[in-house]
């Protein structure tokens, strides 16, 4: 169902990440880039969160999504895509296709949480329920496009779906002017290499460093092995941030990112919070793995401009909504 | 401690919401305003949100008492300021005396929460605990002013403070255009009066309402009887609403407000969450009280274009935080 990375030639470069910004500025948000005063003096550079909680969906995967069904031809169009994620990449493909009138069928294993199916098929997707494992997932994707000729849309390892990730990217360069910097979480890797190739081409001596969790750093152990390392059932509270690295980001993170830094699920946490006290915004666990570094100066920023991409803010809030409910009514 | 109302001659017109705008732009955010598709679609209305939740100290309460201090001749501001609250106001004007200079004093009821005491003196102030009774604190404050010159700068029942809190309603008729509506809760009155002073002054076409909670409709009574009621120990979770109406801010209301509407407390805890899903931003409670009759529909505004000041983003983020912590480390 995965492709080798064998086509590196098809990599994108500066043009074809221009190109997906222009493609993709009528569907989505030009989100805004926030800072706080009480963030800079703690680490002493100045920090540049570009706010892709605030994006359509909730979440930058809508760039992806969208960039892929553009790319489409017509023939293509009409025949439908496919996915298997039970992420914010289904809903987010499931909305790019209601935009532009294609069909989208996302696969999704039977024990996901009833929330995000209904928020799939809320977006007017056709979810099909498979056993949860990933030979049943790849067997249930392969037989549908056998049947249909869907084209696969992977959330991550799909060089349309990482050009239109770097469009996060290369906004947060306009909008916050030179960066020394720019950090974005590591999951699957789309972000991330989206992320390098559009710094590597408009701004090419900025740093791009990754950032994941302690308790699921493959994409470190990966970078320091040479090849892929599996990422076996991580614990960590980011939810979009377990999967093992794809082929294609792979290939271009070993070639643009300068390294992996790690986070605790405390320093997570706690940096979580801080983002919501202090900038009083919503942001899933995921986006606070690259704060908690430059929060705990583990990451030293002294006078360095740092751009951060938040890459998300579809938070369960019951907890909290509960509580005050509890209290109140 | 409070005067009674008789000098509306000094209530302040168009030309000093100007000035305290122009007055102001030094020191304090222009806060962005924020809107939905998702909730311009259920009301059928355009809404703006003003997003003083993103203010510096996290609400509004910096114009006014930012404002206030201002105002006061080199004397005034040698002597320094004083005013008993335990809330946003306390550390509003302990921000403000720490940019400007002046020693600010803060009375504040024995029994206040140890984190708001905390707040207040984090900012420079100093703190003087009385007895939690009104008489207590008007005594405690009034011997102060005595013995120190101190002069005081009251939560709301005050020209300056209400000049200032208007300065949030000014900005919004610049960044949002023509509006029909303009609504934003009311506890002591001081942001509706503030609101309604600068609206009038600068769009006089545009409709001013108040929200408050049903539990706690002190303004809608007082407006209805023509003399100020009491609000007498309330039970809402908007902590900031529970104040009766002051004299001056009552003044403008009787003169300015076309209407008070009121939200149960289930309708304003599930705006709040509405408003935490879809913008992804933390409010307080008591933003959501207007929010809560165009979004459930008891507020026509169909076709309208409808402004909403968003006070504060300030709220007790434990029971999110403990609930993730107890669950993930």
């Amino acid at each position: 169902m995965t492709t080798a990375a064998n086509s590196t030639d098809a990599m994108p470069g500066l043009d074809e990440i221009r190109a997906a910004s222009d493609r993709l500025a009528p569907w989505i948000h030009r989100t805004p880039v926030m800072t706080s005063r009480t963030l800079d003096e703690v680490c002493g550079g100045s920090v540049f969160l570009k706010c892709e909680n605030f994006q359509k969906v909730g979440a930058f995967k809508i760039r992806g999504a969208t960039n892929a069904l553009l790319r489409l031809d017509e023939a293509g169009r009409a025949r439908g895509v496919i996915t298997h994620s039970s992420g914010n990449h289904a809903q987010a493909l499931a909305q790019a296709g209601r935009w532009l009138g294609v069909p989208v069928t996302v696969v999704m294993p039977r024990n996901a949480p009833s929330i995000k199916r209904a928020a799939t098929e809320g977006y007017g997707a056709t979810v099909v329920p498979c056993e949860p494992t990933l030979a049943a997932r790849e067997a249930a994707v392969a037989d549908l496009i056998g049947r249909h000729g869907y084209t696969l849309v992977h959330p991550f390892d799909d060089w349309d779906v990482i050009a239109g990730q770097g469009t996060a990217a290369w906004e947060l360069l306009d909008q916050a002017g030179p960066l020394d910097l720019v950090l974005c979480p590591v999951g699957g890797g789309g972000l991330l290499a989206g992320t390098a190739l559009a710094v590597a081409g408009k701004s090419p001596w900025t740093r791009v460093l990754g950032a994941e969790p302690k308790e699921a750093d493959d994409a470190l152990r990966s970078l320091l092995s040479g090849t892929i390392q599996p990422s076996t059932d991580p614990r960590t509270v980011c939810d979009g941030l377990r999967t093992s690295l794809g082929a294609r980001p792979f290939a271009v993170i070993r070639r643009h990112v300068a390294a992996i830094v790690t986070a605790t699920e405390p320093e997570i946490l706690g940096a979580m919070r801080f983002v919501w006290e202090r900038f009083k915004m919503i942001i899933e666990p995921s986006c606070s793995v690259p704060v908690a570094p430059v929060l705990d100066k583990q990451l030293d920023v002294k006078g360095l401009r740092v751009g951060i991409i938040i890459t998300g803010g579809n938070v369960d809030l019951a907890p909290m909504f509960d509580a005050l409910a509890a209290k109140w009514l």
